[in-house]
Parts: C-alpha cells; structure tokens; sequence
C-alpha cells in the first residue's frame, strides 16, 4: 500500500460519500472522537479496517491511567491533586515531554474519568496492595502502574496509584462500550473499510480520503476534516528499521493482529504533518508480574554491576535494559525469592528463563562468565545495606530490601535475546492538544487531526501503564470536538 | 521562514532563472554535487545563503573518513581492505546503518582519495603516533579517527588508520579547492541567495524553488532537479526540542553561524521526503583532546562504576555519557596523568574542570558524594588488573593500561552540565545511495535529492572523525551525477 501521498483532488471525479467527520479507526482513539464529534452534532462517519471495531485497545488489559482525585482514588484514601500528577507525568514522560497535553490531561483527568463512567465505563471500587502486585484484583480496579513510589519521582511528586483498570480488565468490554457510545452518538460505522489515502485540494486541505471496501475504491468527501487514529507501527518492519531499528531487538509487539501498521501516521506525512519521537517507545520488561517478589532480587548487567532501582515501574525496565545496558542484563534473586512457576499469570508470557545457579556470589558469576570480584562485589555491599534498609546507591523502596543471603542464588537470565521485551511505537503525527496535526514548521495542516498512538502524545518517551489508553481516549474525545467545532 | 509548504507551479507566474540543476547550500556535499553534475554537461545552480561558500565543512579540521587501502594509507605502512572497512563502518554506525551507503563507500573510497587529490585537495604523507594524538600534525594527515583498535571493534575488523586529514587542519583550503573546482567545472554559484521553499507540480514532482535574493524573490526552475545540502539542524532549537530533545543539554552545537538550521530538511519533508534517525547526533566528549594520557584514567558514573572502554573515539564518549550515563560522568586520574593546562589544543575548549582532589579512592568519593565502597571498589579491582595488563570488565587496550596509584587522585567533571559536550546532527531525509530522496512508502520524491547532513547517510547513529566530511563530499558526489543523469 502506499499510503504517503495524497490524491488531489482534481483526479478525483466524484465522492462517493459525505461527511462531516471521517475517523479513520475504531480502536479507543477513535470510538472517543466520534463519539465527541457526532455529539457535537457532526456527521460522523468512523471507518475501520476490521469486521469490528476495537483495535489494540479491546486486546488490552484495560488500564486507564486517570489521577488528580478521582472517586476511585478517594473511595481507596487517595489523596491526589493535578499539580502532582502534572511533576509526575512530566519527569517520566519525558525528555521532552509535551507540556500543553501533559497539563491539560492532569487538569482534566477528573473530569474525564466521569466522562468515562458515564457512558458506562466500569471500575471496582478497590485498591491493589501494592507489594502485592500492580495488576488489578477481581473487585480491585486501582493499583500503582508506574513508579511514583519509586525514586527519584517520589522526591519529585507526591505518589498516588493512578492505573484504573476497567472491570475484569477487559479491554473487550472498555471496547464494546465505547464502539457502542460512538453508534449511539450517531456516528456510522464501516467496517472492512481500509482507508488508502487522504485527498487534498490545491490549497494542501485535508478535504477528505481514500478508502478500499473490498475491491470498491470509496472516495470520502470529510467537510470538516479527518481524524486518524490507526495506531502505531510496531508491525511495520519497513518504518521500525528507518526509524527505530534498535527495537527491532524486542521479540513481542504488543497490537492487535493486522493493527498498527503505521499507515495512518504515514497517510499523515505524506499530508504534510511532521512525525516525531519516531524512536520512542514503551518497553516492558515485566520481570516481575509473575512474581512480585523478584523487586527483592538485583538487576545486574554483564558486568555484575546494578544500574537501576528495581522498583521503577516494568515499563521502564525494558528501555533502561535496551538502550542503556545494550539488552544484556539479569535478575539475581535468592531462594527466598525464586518461584520457578509464576502464580496468577499467563505462564508463556510470564516464565523467565534461568541462567544459572549457584551457592555464592563467586560462583554465581563464574558462572555466568561476568569478571571475578563482580557480581560477588555488587552482592556483598547490596547485602550489607539491605540488612539495614538502606539503598544508598540506587535509593530502592525500602518495603523491598532483603539481603539476598538464602542460598541457591540465581541469576535469571534477561537478555533480549533470551527474554522478549513487550513493545509499542510512541512517536507519531505531531499535535497540539487539539489533535490539530502540524507541519515541520509548526503550522497546522488544514482538515487534518490525530489522536492516540498515531500522534506523538502525553507518553512522549517514559511510559506507565495505562497512560497509552489514557491518551487514546482523551486525545481522541480532544479531537472530536476539535474537528466537529470547524467550520465547513 | 516556512520551509515545510512547498508551492505549486499553478501558484508561481513565472520562472525568472532556469537551470539543469539547483543545488541548495555550498558546503561541501553542495560543492561536490555541483562539480559532478557540471562536469556530467548539465546546467548547474548553487544557491548558497552565506556571501560566499564553506559553510560548516569551511569551519571544520579538515578530517575524512578514508580507506580501503588508500596511496596515503600505503605510503604509512598501513595495509586496509574495503571489507574490513565496511566491516567497522557496520558495527560503529549503527544500530542500523545503512548497509548499501557503506558498501558503496567502502568500496569506493579509494577512487574518492584519487577524486579529491586530483582536484587538489592536499594530504600530507605521514602517520601520527595512535598513542600521541588522534589530532593531525605538521607533515602528517593519517591518524586513527575511530574506534578501531578498541574493543569491540578491533575483534571485528582488522583495525586500519583512516582518519585523512587536509594539509593544516584546514578545512578552509579544503573548501576553497572544492567552491574553486565547481566553478572551473562550469557551475554558477549565486551568494545571498535564501532557499525558501521548494517548487512542485501536480504530480508533486519537484520542478524548481523559491529562493530570496535581498529583498527580490526569485523562482528557479531546475529541469532535472534540486539538489538539497544545507546540512543538518542543530541550530534549530524547535526542531531540537520535537525531534530530540536530550540533545539539547549538550552545550556546544557544531555548525557555522547560521548554518544548520533544517531548512532544507524541512523544505525536502515538505515535499514528500521521509526524515529519519532524527533522535541521532554525533556527540562529542573530548575528555582526551588536551592530554592524550587521559585514556590511561577511568571513566566512571555517579555510582562510581566504569562503563566503557576509555579508548573509545572521543565522538563516541559523548553519545555513551549523555544516552546511557545520563551525562554523570567523571574521569579519575592520579598525578602521572593529570595535566592542569592542556598542551598544543585551544585552551578554552580543553580544559576540564576538576570536581575533586584526594589521596585515595574513599576520600575521592566521600568528596564528589558517592556510595561508600563504590569507587574505592573500581579503582582497587582496576588497579589490581591494570597492574597485570588487564581489563577483563572492558577490554582497554594494553598500551593504555596502568594503574592509577600516584596521588593525588582527581576527580575530572565530565558533567554534561560542566563540561559542554560538542554536538551536530545525524538525522535527515531518507535517500538512496545515489541521494534520491524517499518518502515514507520507500518511493523516490521525483526532482529531489540530499547530501550531506540534510540526509540520514552514512553515520546513520554511531560516529568517527572524519566520517561526516567523507560522508558530505561523497554523497554529494553521488547526488550530482545522479542528477545530472536523469532525464529533463
């Protein structure tokens, strides 16, 4: 397909269909802009690839990162204000997070957690022990999904749990209530709908698209503009290798199949819009969703020698392991810790592998092959100190300091090679907060929005779970209404 | 300026110049593309904004990346090989260095020595020592200019000098033999003349462009096309801030005054080009310039650990320090090595600060504030191995071995905070080897092509001195015969 440059509109003889507002998705981005567009009394037509809508989002587990004081939060004894998640989202979201949508979202997240809510989202009204685990509990739907206890962001914002994981964490039923909102609403919806390419008039406007229902070519007259919400590009092996090739090193994208192929954001280019951040990612290194313990254990890199606090967030895990310790990296963990099977988790996804075992910290790197005095040396002064709850090297939550002095020690092995990092694409179209997609120049291009993953958005580098499908609703009901209030 | 809108012909009224080919900038990818396209018989146009050509390349020492067995190689005693050097280039450009460019360079480098001298360019026929300088010096232009010899790229490919120096350092008479040689190649070259956007048709193909000459804006038409080499975009602190934003802690940009600011990425993305590895930078930390001595120190983080091989090209340290390290990073030395005013280099731009003197490794890390037992540990194990001739942790070269026990110690400050790290970019428009530029599908934008920095070329992430210039020189050759060879 190619999706980069625009059809003219004077090779165009005739639309097909006019709307006011074509969405080009219908995964969380785009269900949210339809449903803000069609309620702002636009014609809305949402065309998406699938035989159903739902995308990458119905694939997911659900969680909404929201803060600020919502009635989740105060139901659990959270205190939480938009000031403190504004520090938080900015010092992890970044270098270079974007201030306006960060700010605005913090502001907003109140406001868009009933927004939610009341088109019938659900949430449980508990709250996830933290030492326990970070993912939701039946009943449970608040947990801590980034690293706000951790250090440095605790010494920078106040910590609060801010994942709202839907009801059973289930994307599908976050999914089926909003594709049913966006119909409620008065949006129509195509599905097997695969839009190729976007039409401009002379003038370089966005006037609308080009779209492939089975082999009927559909040209879409859209009066106010167009919304594109096809996601990232994690499955594009072409834009990964331009753009980011260090991460095709991750074994496991994580989209819908036949989902975020970059088309959309390459339709947007190809438009005019600047795409930026196109190395940035979310990596998960999720060594310890299986077992929550293993934040006892040590992360070591080849060298033996510990490189972060073990208690930021998964998500960070496998960028600081894939771009600052070259992918080579392990867990070591005493007998106290180690559970060879994990508990209450999908176990393919979850097992990791071991790399070796051993009754010392000598053996254990000879082992492994890491120089004498290493890893043993790491050991030996992170015992000393973990004994008296202290960290002060990487400044570890002291809820999880243990001498790791149980032997078998075990390093499990966390290489890339050996352990699939879990990875989405985060750079995209550039926006304002509108989802008003700009040029290089910083110029809006005319008749053209996105939202969610096809945008670079609020997760412009550093990533918590639930801070994508947090964007992908916000920035998509910031572009419905954006699009709709345009004069046609 | 806004470059990113390009025009279209139905907007232009007419053409007030008309030339075979425009070259955009007289750096030197545009005075080389200019040469070879006028001596292909095609009529040629550089527009260069400055009163006259040079640009960055003018303000450079005059290093380039050559080998493969070149005469000056030769004459040193050196034996190369183009797949050794394809081999190196490989491993120390990526991740994902564009495999064809290199092929094509490497195989080519030699008949690009014999291009360049026989236009004029002069090299001096000696060899400085690898463990005195990797600068030039009177009588010798051949010096190691990468990362070579260190680990891990000596166990990659046979280790070869092949940093080739213009006589003197002189970038200036490098610029002045190649604007000289575009000229008597039969180019016309207009000087204050600003590119401002690109010219297209309606079948987006890149006819010609807007320049302004004073106050009068003149539209060039280019039959066979437009050549963009206005080189990359350090000076552009928005482009900076939405494309790579860590970059901008780095306090000493490389570029001429102004140069470098994207126009002519912008203007080529307009047109449909694809911008990649916009995040990439060469990134300087000559911690090693003034006092070669200093690879005999260790180079350690906040934690006090080592994290690299001290031999590493110095264009390397800054990418590690600054990516990896968070740019917190401290040489420590002893006495047989400190050097309190650096010799033979510019003194404002070598001389480090020192954060700390002490007689031992647990007084100096009791000053900088680091862990108890954390750098007394690395130097002890250091010092223990270096004794021997040892880095089993990272594999120093021998020759640079020793330990460091004749105190005092000191504590370099190699903050990026402090200690201004050198930076230009490496991101730029997707091109073929032959510089056609591509847009986001993979498909050539007709009528356009980039050299130099305005394009991701051969150091697509990784750098060596040297490998900009040879990049530069080479590309725009490639460019301007390709150019020259398309049919109008």
């Amino acid at each position: 397909m190619r999706a980069a440059a625009p059809r003219n509109t004077r090779e165009v003889d005739r639309f097909d269909l006019e709307t006011d507002v074509a969405v080009v998705g219908f995964g969380s981005a785009g269900a949210c802009a339809a449903i803000e567009a069609a309620k702002a009394g636009a014609r809305t037509l949402v065309l998406e690839r699938g035989w159903r809508g739902g995308g990458t989002s119905a694939e997911s587990t659900g969680q909404i990162y929201m803060g600020g004081g919502t009635p989740l939060q105060k139901a659990c004894g959270f205190e939480d204000d938009p000031d403190e998640m504004h520090k938080y989202l900015m010092a992890s979201c970044g270098p270079g997070a974007d201030e306006a949508k960060v700010r605005l979202y913090s502001d907003s997240s109140v406001e868009h957690y009933h927004w939610l809510t009341g088109h019938g989202i659900p949430f449980d009204m508990g709250f996830v022990d933290y030492q326990v685990s970070t993912m939701p509990e039946p009943g449970k739907s608040l947990s801590y999904t980034g690293s706000e206890r951790a250090w440095p962001y605790r010494d920078i914002a106040v910590p609060a749990p801010r994942g709202h994981t839907v009801q059973n964490a289930s994307g599908e039923v976050m999914m089926q209530v909003l594709t049913k909102a966006a119909q409620d609403a008065g949006a129509s919806v195509q599905t097997g709908a695969r839009s190729e390419t976007l039409v401009v008039d002379d003038d370089g406007r966005v006037v609308g698209l080009v779209a492939r229902v089975g082999d009927t070519e559909q040209v879409v007259r859209a009066r106010r503009g167009v919304v594109i919400t096809t996601g990232g590009f994690v499955h594009n092996e072409d834009m990964m290798r331009w753009y980011a090739p260090d991460l095709l090193r991750c074994g496991r994208p994580i989209a819908a199949e036949g989902g975020d192929d970059g088309a959309g954001i390459r339709m947007g280019i190809g438009a005019g819009g600047a795409a930026i951040r196109m190395d940035a990612a979310c990596i998960v290194l999720g060594f310890a969703y299986g077992n929550r313990k293993n934040i006892r254990g040590i992360l070591v890199n080849s060298c033996g020698q510990r490189y972060v606090n073990e208690d930021v967030y998964q998500s960070n895990h496998g960028e600081i392991a894939l771009k600052k310790q070259d992918g080579q990296v392990y867990l070591i963990v005493d007998d106290s810790i180690y559970e060879p099977v994990p508990t209450g988790v999908d176990e393919e996804l979850f097992s990791l592998p071991v790399a070796a075992v051993a009754n010392t910290g000598e053996e254990l790197e000879r082992e492994i092959g890491m120089p004498k005095n290493s890893l043993s040396h790491t050991l030996a002064v992170y015992n000393e100190y973990a004994a008296r709850g202290e960290d002060p090297h990487f400044h570890k939550e002291r809820c999880w300091l243990q001498a790791l002095d149980k032997p078998p020690l075990a390093a499990i092995d966390l290489r890339v090679e050996n352990t699939p990092y879990s990875l989405f694409t985060l750079g995209g179209l550039r926006t304002r907060p509108t989802g008003e997609v700009l040029d290089t120049d910083g110029a809006p291009v005319a008749g053209l929005w996105a939202a969610g993953r096809s945008a670079s958005g609020i997760p412009a580098q550093g990533y918590n779970s639930g801070l994508s499908l947090a964007d992908c609703t916000f920035s998509g009901r910031m572009a419905g209404v954006s699009v709709a209030g345009t004069s046609n």
